[in-house]
């Protein structure tokens, strides 16, 4: 295809196959999510075939080597999640409320499915199924924008789904995949007329480029500078279990510690308690003054004094900032300047210093007594989800298959007139 | 002030003061509200003469110059709403879901307020209480920027507000009224770290721009290009009584219709019914070659032959459009292809037929056997409405009090780890 060729008959033919899905039943839904995830198991050995020519095209060094790799293991995990997710609840035709006008106009207020989704993301494949199958479970056509890198790949997943599809009536444009050269995405991100919502899913600077160029609303998954305030009632062994769980259990995710805040009060008793969690893991702590001076006194080898942006900043690594706070408003004060609004958390036994901390951080989620690692939509209870909302409009917080719909304002009525 | 100042430190206080009245109680908004209302009415002098400085500035003959004015009567009307405010239900605080995952976290969705909205308008000075109030209500700050013909009126009536704020003990900059230059808005439009969402109120002009420009989610409010389908089973004279009411009750609105559809079958015995109907207040009618000649036979006058322009056509007049269609398909097809996804009726008395035009048109309210024009926050039980909103996100259809807010996950535990 050449690079020239406008993308707008194929959105189109995906607007008119989201009618053919909304129409479609729950349970005629669920089978469709059963009968791909047979297929994926039955086509591994195609599947491997053609994620092979993606990946002879990429050094090995690549970084993104690893996550544009499937292996048989990775396909059944991808098969077993689809399985999953034909057990999940739809999330459309909910009744959200019911009203009589006083001249007897039914007026109700339904979920419906949102139409035509757009997914932009990089080079992994596993994307391209989650995004279908949550898209065709919840009665929505999906129109795919995947990284060049894995367009092999994409295709016979893509052309998989489609065949499962069309063999049970359905249109094969309802899972709709892009031509992988970038000119495309301009497109996609304007077609107000035929893209009911787009979602990116990937580095911040892929958001950053969707939220500048987009007409057609977005829904973001952002970056996470997440925070554990250490308080002076804490219990400070609990405290410790909980910041080094939050730090360094799988510190490459967005719901990982990035500054840890401690009243001065208990940073002396509180401090050295992490250096047996911290020092096998940590390569670098960026310290304030304060906390400098107690952890260098307890011999804690890779310390920094912390400069201006190593707050706000998204560590992803083993690596974290620590700052002493006299108090709890200093910590709030710190938090709504730094932030960035994804998992915030306060360690206390203090119940009334906890809920003034719940209430007054903005936040997608809020912890008491707990790590941040639970801000996922597995933990949550809402099955797979497209990542952690940091937005506040629509989804906020891990966004998942309930919110892949939209409202309907349904009203019967005997003839009234205004 | 000077057009090259910075609105970043107004922005920046407004969102300061949007902790304050987060943390103030619902029963402390509520008499905050009741204070602005009795302030209305004690100032109303004071308001005329503002008033009249911005009116002293316009043509009387300018279109705008009617929505400028305010009366006596107009005041009472604004101060009357904003009791009624006093009286609606708290939209945050609400709890959405709570379970307890199996390692005893307690996880709670809760509604809390948005923080800052920012609302762009033309010259309406009730936009400017209208807006302020309904944010105060629900625990949001606001920043406005109104049209730049009314600023006399609107800084009379924010400084009001302001003085309400500060007797109560909160920051002025709860409501920040910006400049009334142009080049505000740019900066507003892009202020994510100060602005949690836009609101843009106006003509398609000024919400094509803030869509282009906007990097702050926003939520639109659009046009209403609305169809009446009168169904071959439909009962012709209720078909007749909806359609005049959906066409000449207010013309101006946007839940007003625009396109009639009626089947082939039944337009001969349907159309002349409108006559006495549209004959007093109609100005024209685009009408499709069948439509014009059952028209045109009865004598109908201002007929025009419709061209492919005057379908997905928001009149905003007595003017319409008239289609005749072979059926439902057909019908389904040109609101698919036509709307722009506000309000769409079916008319007729096949229970199945309604179910499925309800089911399958994408607009943000659909009816059986009732005419538009009752798409509004009032007739929908919502009280006072920022407009119906025909995106998909958030909110869709009327925008109200109860969409103010957003979602927050709230996690209790007891030292859990991951």
């Amino acid at each position: 295809m050449s690079i020239t060729t406008s993308i707008i008959p194929q959105l189109a033919a995906a607007k008119m196959a989201s009618r053919a899905i909304n129409r479609l039943e729950d349970n005629s839904r669920k089978k469709l999510t059963s009968s791909i995830a047979i297929a994926l198991r039955a086509h591994t050995q195609g599947i491997l075939l053609a994620n092979q020519q993606d990946l002879l095209a990429m050094q090995k060094a690549n970084p993104l080597y690893d996550r544009l790799q499937l292996t048989p293991e990775r396909i059944t995990a991808i098969a077993d999640a689809t399985a999953m997710m034909a057990t999940l609840e739809d999330p459309s035709g909910k009744k959200l409320s019911e009203t009589t006008h006083l001249n007897g106009l039914k007026i109700e207020k339904i979920t419906v499915p949102l139409g035509v989704v757009g997914a932009i993301y990089e080079a992994r494949p596993n994307v391209t199924v989650d995004i279908s199958v949550l898209c065709l479970r919840s009665g929505n056509a999906v129109v795919l924008k995947g990284g060049s890198d894995a367009h092999h790949t994409n295709l016979f997943l893509v052309q998989l789904m489609q065949e499962v599809l069309t063999s049970n009536g359905l249109p094969a444009e309802t899972i709709t995949l892009l031509p992988p050269q970038r000119e495309a995405v301009a497109e996609l991100l304007t077609a107000t007329r035929y893209i009911d919502v787009i979602i990116p899913r990937g580095s911040q600077g892929l958001i950053d480029f969707v939220r500048k160029n987009a007409t057609v609303p977005t829904i973001e998954t952002g970056a996470g500078v997440c925070h554990t305030y250490v308080h002076e009632k804490a219990d400070l062994a609990k405290a410790a279990a909980i910041v080094v769980n939050a730090k360094t259990q799988r510190p490459s995710v967005c719901n990982a510690l990035d500054t840890l805040l401690v009243d001065e009060k208990v940073a002396a008793d509180f401090l050295p308690l992490l250096i047996p969690g911290f020092l096998p893991f940590n390569e670098g702590v960026y310290a304030d003054e304060k906390a400098f001076a107690i952890l260098s006194q307890k011999g804690y080898a890779n310390l920094n004094h912390a400069n201006e942006d190593d707050f706000g900043r998204e560590y992803l690594s083993q690596n974290c900032s620590v700052k002493t706070v006299n108090g709890v408003t200093e910590a709030l004060e710190h938090i709504a300047r730094y932030s960035s609004r994804h998992s915030e958390a306060i360690i206390t036994e203090d119940v009334a210093v906890a809920e003034t901390f719940l209430h007054e951080v903005d936040a997608a989620a809020v912890y008491h007594n707990a790590s941040t690692r639970f801000t996922d939509g597995g933990e949550f209870g809402l099955g797979a989800e497209l990542g952690i909302s940091t937005q506040k409009l629509h989804a906020r917080g891990p966004f998942a298959l309930e919110k892949l719909v939209c409202e309907k304002w349904v009203v019967r009525g005997a003839g009234q007139v205004r």
